[in-house]
């Protein structure tokens, strides 16, 4: 398939690595970007773009895809009420069937929001993997192990068979549930596989004041310290929330070059906290953005956490200059595609996977024309997602899908499945 | 005009003032609602609801419209910089002809929003109400009297030419900017004229530490019991912010039934504070939700709002069941209404005026359907719009407006403005 985009104004980085708007054409080839100028070319499907701005596709780099299922079933309850007695019951009666219905309801909802890629945390098996392949969205899968589902054998068996599967489309990451579910030998058992594999290792961390306390309690460290201590960390990797960091945690997560995904819709509405992101940024530690489950959001739209993202910096630091929308948007953008280590997406440069997003600055909200980077952040919505491409295909244009099925059919599946379990 | 809206969720407020859907028909005539239940009228024109869920329209009740011309001019600045050194000085080119255009601008972005109504702030004399009344969109202004523009007679006579103008679609309250720019004689007269009209008043106040601290160095008094000595509220009134009120400040609130308007978004990017919405409600003080300008926000966006009303009183409580979503939608569709004295607008009952939002079930983030008003709260998006109607009329339908502008006129003319003047 071979595509011009024509008319964009394009999303770049320039030499200092900043951002820049360029007029232009972007030609994609076999998923792949071809070409990013002024230029046209003949024998390509031209799609035009009328001056509307083409950016690297949103990365949500936290997720859990099938809690679709719950969304707005238990609202308004605590973080460990929420899990132990909402959650954890439920999912126990989830199939792998199951989980690839609501993975298609979220897939759905990311192409909503722009979202070409997400790194995405379950227990699931095959599910996810099977519904994002059929869709042609791009998956890393997160490994989930804690004391009660998933073993480390598992793990690296779902890792071997997934890792750079289908060129890249899903790949596999080696994870655990959080230090607060998973016992001192199952954490040792995973941190051996990350050395065996050479693999970073992601999970739940400081995510709230109480899991902090308990393990300090425990082990007088803090979970980061207390897994570093344990070698997890040994070839990086990242930390879903990071809440409740403290300078020791920060200094720590520079020198193991761990990254931090930020989730804070999640975090509010839980009542858990707000992270830090300004200290994090001026401390030169690797920010991505995730939207969280459905369950305790509810929305899978990075629009309003690039928004919280750069704005609850300003407000607990009490400084509005804290947090630059060009950095929340490169912390969207790019900084997903790095923690995964995925060097050949998250940019309109030749040579780089075509997952791009294109935005409609006809809109009221993004009008005037004034600085449309700072406004995106801002003011940006949903509403303003002209088009998503994963992987050299347009999956949503203009508020419509093209894939293989029927919004209505992933409805069906997914209601009937509430009503008949729940 | 006559319009049988049919196959609806219809979201009313039952006898004990809670939600409840049910499923029915809404005929509208000239206007005004005047039958909700399950029957059919003929000689209507029919509007198919497709069971999507039908909510009075949204009241933003704290903007300032006509800042959409400053949206993301000046972004990343602290409230008072922002306000003397950005803003301040480039309102001050502004004619009632640019004001017009930018108002214009501001409905096209509230109507995409679910926004019916707005209780706006400005100094304009004629354009804002020019604006809303060319497009039928319902507007109450707000006196912005201070120690720079509009004075006390000039309120007086845009109040008696204002006042429930065109059968209440314009209208007009007492209000000025706020205690640290209006100096204490100034204040006087603003009461003198409230207990002349007996009318109450309405301002920005407490919105960051610094305003407060500087009143009480001042009069040794917060804002709020300082106006209140000066007679301001004697006839009710409303505060817009309301970040940093004390526990005798809230006593203040309700024994003076003085409202408060939140502006969540707005005090983020500001790094002006939380406002604590379960302290209020609490003290049963009645509540609305504003987007306040598009310059410091920078979206017009009601769904932001509500979501930010709701899970910011949970964080900085460390609640997770602190303000329930019901009443954030309750701030949002009717308690704008009582504050403004609107007691024919704000409900789908027979004889309220038919300001109405329809709201799609059928997107991904309304899926699965479990429960309907929490979802809308904490999921809710301007995507999700399928419909709004202000005074009988739909104005915007399915991503068009059914304007006598272009969109593109509007926009041509506000970027021209911005590129001329600033």
């Amino acid at each position: 398939m071979k595509l011009c985009l024509k008319n964009a104004k394009i999303g770049i980085l320039d030499k200092e690595n900043h951002w820049s708007i360029i007029d232009g054409n972007v030609w994609v080839k076999d998923g792949i970007i071809e070409y990013v100028g002024d230029q046209m070319v003949s024998g390509y499907e031209e799609v035009d773009c009328e001056n509307n701005l083409l950016l690297p596709g949103f990365v949500n780099a936290h997720t859990h895809s099938p809690m679709t299922c719950f969304r707005s079933l238990a609202d308004n309850k605590p973080l460990d009420k929420w899990l132990n007695e909402q959650i954890f019951p439920r999912e126990a009666l989830l199939t792998e069937e199951d989980m690839y219905w609501f993975t298609k309801l979220a897939i759905l909802e990311y192409l909503s929001s722009g979202v070409t890629s997400i790194f995405d945390m379950y227990f699931a098996k095959e599910g996810v993997a099977k519904a994002c392949e059929e869709y042609g969205f791009r998956l890393t899968m997160c490994g989930a192990v804690n004391d009660f589902v998933q073993s480390v054998p598992e793990m690296k068996e779902l890792y071997l068979k997934y890792h750079n599967y289908l060129d890249g489309l899903i790949d596999y990451k080696l994870g655990f549930h959080a230090q607060y579910t998973t016992d001192d030998a199952l954490i040792g058992e995973i941190a051996a596989l990350a050395h065996e594999l050479k693999e970073p290792v992601f999970t739940h961390l400081s995510e709230t004041k109480k899991e902090v306390a308990d393990c300090v309690t425990a082990y007088q460290k803090t979970p980061l310290a207390y897994l570093c201590d344990k070698g997890i960390f040994d070839y990086g990797g990242g930390i879903f929330h990071g809440v409740y960091l403290s300078d020791e945690d920060i200094s720590l997560l520079k020198e193991k070059h761990i990254a931090v995904i930020t989730n804070p819709s999640s975090n509010l509405k839980l009542a858990s906290g707000i992270a830090n992101g300004d200290k994090l940024l001026k401390q030169e530690i690797l920010m991505a953005i995730g939207t969280d489950g459905a369950a305790s959001n509810n929305a899978l739209d990075m629009f309003r956490e690039m928004y919280l993202t750069g704005t609850l910096s300003k407000v607990i630091n009490e400084d509005a200059c804290a947090v630059d929308a060009t950095d929340v948007l490169k912390m969207a953008c790019i900084n997903g595609n790095l923690l995964l280590g995925k060097a050949d997406v998250g940019q309109i440069k030749a040579g780089y996977k075509a997952d791009l997003v294109l935005l409609d600055l006809k809109s009221p909200n993004m009008q005037p024309v004034n600085h449309i980077l700072e406004n995106l952040v801002y003011a940006g919505a949903k509403s303003n997602v002209k088009f998503t491409m994963v992987n050299g295909k347009i999956l949503y244009r203009d508020g419509s899908y093209l894939l293989p099925d029927s919004p209505y059919t992933v409805y069906n599946h997914c209601n009937d499945i509430v009503k008949r379990k729940f």
